[in-house]
C-alpha cells in the first residue's frame, strides 16, 4: 500500500466531479489513512464519526436482515456524505454539494473502491 | 393525527412499489407510531436503532457543515434501509429489497413525507 497512490486516487475522484468537495480514506476503527477533505474540517473528528456511523449502519442491516453493509448515505440540506466499505478494513468517505447527481457519485465511488481494495491488499 | 390514516399511507407506500417490503413511522425519540414492517422484525429494536442512526446522521451533517439532516440511506447486500425526517418529530423508515430503484423510492418517500407532515400537525 502506498499513501501517495491513495492520495492520487482521492484527488482523481475529486477532479472527476465538480460537485465532489472532498474525499478521505479511514480505517474501520476510525483512524485517518489519507485525506483530501476541505482544510476547514477536523480530520480526527470526521474519521471517528464516520466509523461510528458505518458501525451503526452495520447494526441496522443486521437487525433488518439486509446482509452485510456496503454504504451509508446521509443527505443534508447542503449536500451529501457517502460512506462506503472499501475492503474489510477501510472506509471511503465522500462529501458533495447539494447539486451532486447521486447516481454518478455512486458510480465513481464503485470504481475507485475497487482500486482502493486492490491497493490495500498486501 | 389519526393512526388509521397514517397506517393507510404506509400501506399505500408499500403497494406503490413491489420492491418496498415495509415502512414505519417512529417518533424522533425512538418510539413506534405506526408500523407496516414485516412481522418477523422486532419493532422496538428497529425503532430505537433508527432513531440512533438518524441522530448520528445529524451529528455527521453538523460536523461536516451540511446543514440540517434530511435522510439516511443504508445499503446492505440484500436491500436498502431509508430513514427520512418527516416533520421535526417523526422519522419514516422504509425497507426495500436489493432490486429497488432508489430514485423512485426517494420520490415516493418525498410525496408521502409531505402528507405525513401535514397529518402530524395538530
Amino acid at each position: 500500500m502506498s499513501e501517495k497512490k491513495i492520495g492520487a486516487l482521492l484527488s482523481k475522484l475529486k477532479a472527476a466531479d465538480p460537485h465532489i468537495e472532498g474525499a478521505a480514506l479511514i480505517s474501520s476503527d476510525g483512524l485517518m489513512i489519507e485525506s483530501e477533505l476541505p482544510p476547514y474540517l477536523e480530520e480526527d473528528r470526521i474519521s471517528a464519526m464516520s466509523a461510528a456511523l458505518l458501525s451503526l449502519g452495520e447494526r441496522a442491516v443486521e437487525e433488518l436482515e439486509k446482509g452485510t453493509p456496503e454504504q451509508v448515505t446521509v443527505k443534508g440540506e447542503k449536500g451529501y456524505i457517502v460512506l462506503s466499505a472499501a475492503g474489510g478494513e477501510a472506509i471511503l468517505i465522500v462529501l458533495t454539494d447539494s447539486n451532486a447527481k447521486l447516481g454518478l457519485v455512486y458510480l465513481y465511488i464503485k470504481n475507485i473502491s475497487k482500486e482502493i481494495r486492490s491497493m490495500l491488499e498486501l
